[in-house]
């Protein structure tokens, strides 16, 4: 909305911006074909999963359009990080209000190239279009699995141990900081907690690195984005169990610590908020410290924090010791 | 916009209207995960494509849902038919301005189903949100083809006959009766024949059974979704060839042929209107027999209308004679 100079046409989208993106990737046929081949790696089979993002409700329209690009395609990821899958390829249509700036389609796609090059994953195919509404981008990601192994949510049992990757809630209070910007102050976060609550937010990390502990030794496992009580609770039930957890055996970040402590309401936004992109796994009691080292050797911080019960729903355990009633789990876009 | 029932949330669209698309596809786990699992047949490889379409762009707001759906589907697997490659499965990206109706949900997950069952595909998974701006629907269809055997843009060569499936420019006329009702009146078309037309435009009918004569015979081949000036040059810029054809030899259906007589100006919209969904091949001379033997024997109509020469660029000679230059050759969206 800078007045800046815009795109011709679909073509120029394409051959100057989206084309290098799919280099590298023969099945994408430089983008001059309507489709892409994608061809299995030997001994695997393909995992696919679509997530769409669109300005005023997964991004903010004034969001560095790096940071646009890199959520785009790193909350799909993440859909194949909980399966235990590789990244392959990417489908991607993209629907513009109005044709789109030069220099935001550079930095949109420097972002897209970021993230690539760090998911090890190749646009293979697409689709622009021009339309009323809000900038919208939907991203159908290509994983591959070895046979047989890709976890799924429905494949826990009573008894299991529950397991999330890094700390949660710190996307959720970054969009709170983003939303108000007056909050950083009137919660007393310095200026290095701020940046990275935000920063948890716009740019989410995809859990690759655990799929060796998730094809090992998961029962069950899914990507958060939805909120931790709400995904636990789709987790469960694909699975016909219940789980019960603390409250103080969630990992928190630092500065997500020191903020629950001085604002205990937090709490909510931390288990219902969404957007933390970790991975909850359900792993049996035999394999638990298997799957913690083998994680461990990947570089991934996992935490225990809960198991796996007979019976329906979930049971949060909260600081005080009574079980927490959440008015909303997490989110619905209806 | 009736006032009817609308869905209470996610969950409710999921298990009640979009669950029972999946059923018969294992790799979908019944929309209970959030990632589908897809296996090419022995022997083949997958093709994608993506393509979103959205109300008042590529449909009208109060279309019949039922056609919605059907379209939606259609123009994905109508890229796929281009390839000459078998529909397996689709991912569904839904958009939604607010909770949609269950009566509208009804119907436009009836029209999904026939379209599904006329294509032998099957949902495999998606998403669905709730954002500003028109409805809209993106799919990412999935096939699959004999490794090896994908038919690209890229194959043409100097001296392929060109070869178009069933009929062009039925589309776009019924657009524009679409568009505008008092039409059909002043350009004297009877009412099967503006229901024929506009039934070309609501119900595009991917031409899956010429995927033999394809595989078998072709050099080069697309679906036609932005005009057939527009396409044809893709296609020629993608083999580094010219083409060469004339009006004349194009095919039309009875309506559309008798409409040209009477209003000349409207070949503008049958060479470059779009929306025909029909299958443009480049076929080598020495097989171009057995390929319209292969398409008859598959129940595909297909006209040889031109050919391609050394060089660059479409020429297309007019009614008279003489080359035709036409403004905009097909649809761009900006």
């Amino acid at each position: 909305v800078t007045g800046g100079k815009r795109v011709a046409g679909e073509e120029e989208l394409i051959v100057r911006y989206l084309r290098p993106l799919a280099s590298g990737f023969g099945g994408a046929y430089g983008l001059a074909d309507d489709c892409a081949l994608v061809v299995p790696p030997a001994g695997e089979e393909l995992v696919l999963t679509t997530d769409a993002v669109a300005a005023g409700v997964h991004f903010f329209p004034d969001d560095d359009p790096k940071d646009i690009g890199w959520k785009a395609l790193a909350v799909n990821v993440s859909d194949l990080a909980g399966k235990g899958a590789r990244p392959l390829c990417y489908q991607m249509s993209l629907a513009f209000p109005e044709a789109p700036e030069h220099a935001w389609l550079e930095r949109f796609a420097s972002g897209l190239a970021e993230a690539q090059a760090e998911f090890a994953i190749v646009l293979s195919g697409g689709d622009t279009d021009r339309r009323p509404g809000p900038l919208a981008i939907t991203i159908t990601a290509i994983g591959s699995v070895a046979i047989g192994r890709m976890v799924l949510r429905s494949g826990g049992h009573a008894g299991d141990r529950l397991f999330v990757t890094g700390t949660l809630g710190d996307a959720a209070l970054g969009l709170k900081l983003r939303q108000q910007p007056g909050l950083a102050q009137s919660w007393g976060l310095a200026c290095g907690a701020v940046a990275h609550l935000v920063s948890r937010y716009l740019r989410p990390m995809p859990r690759l690195g655990l799929a060796a502990a998730l094809n090992g030794f998961a029962s069950a496992a899914m990507d958060l984005s939805d909120g931790l009580a709400k995904d636990l609770g789709r987790l469960c039930c694909a699975s016909g169990v219940a789980a019960r957890l603390r409250v103080r055996d969630l990992p928190l970040s630092a500065p997500a610590r020191a903020l629950l402590e001085r604002e205990p309401a937090q709490l909510t936004g931390i288990l219902a908020g969404g957007d933390d992109y970790e991975i909850l796994a359900a792993v049996p009691f035999e394999h638990a410290a298997r799957f913690a080292a083998a994680a461990a050797e990947s570089g991934v911080s996992v935490t225990q924090i809960g198991v796996l019960e007979p019976g329906e729903g979930v049971c949060i355990e909260g600081p005080g010791g009574m079980p927490l009633r959440l008015e909303k789990p997490g989110w619905d876009h209806f």
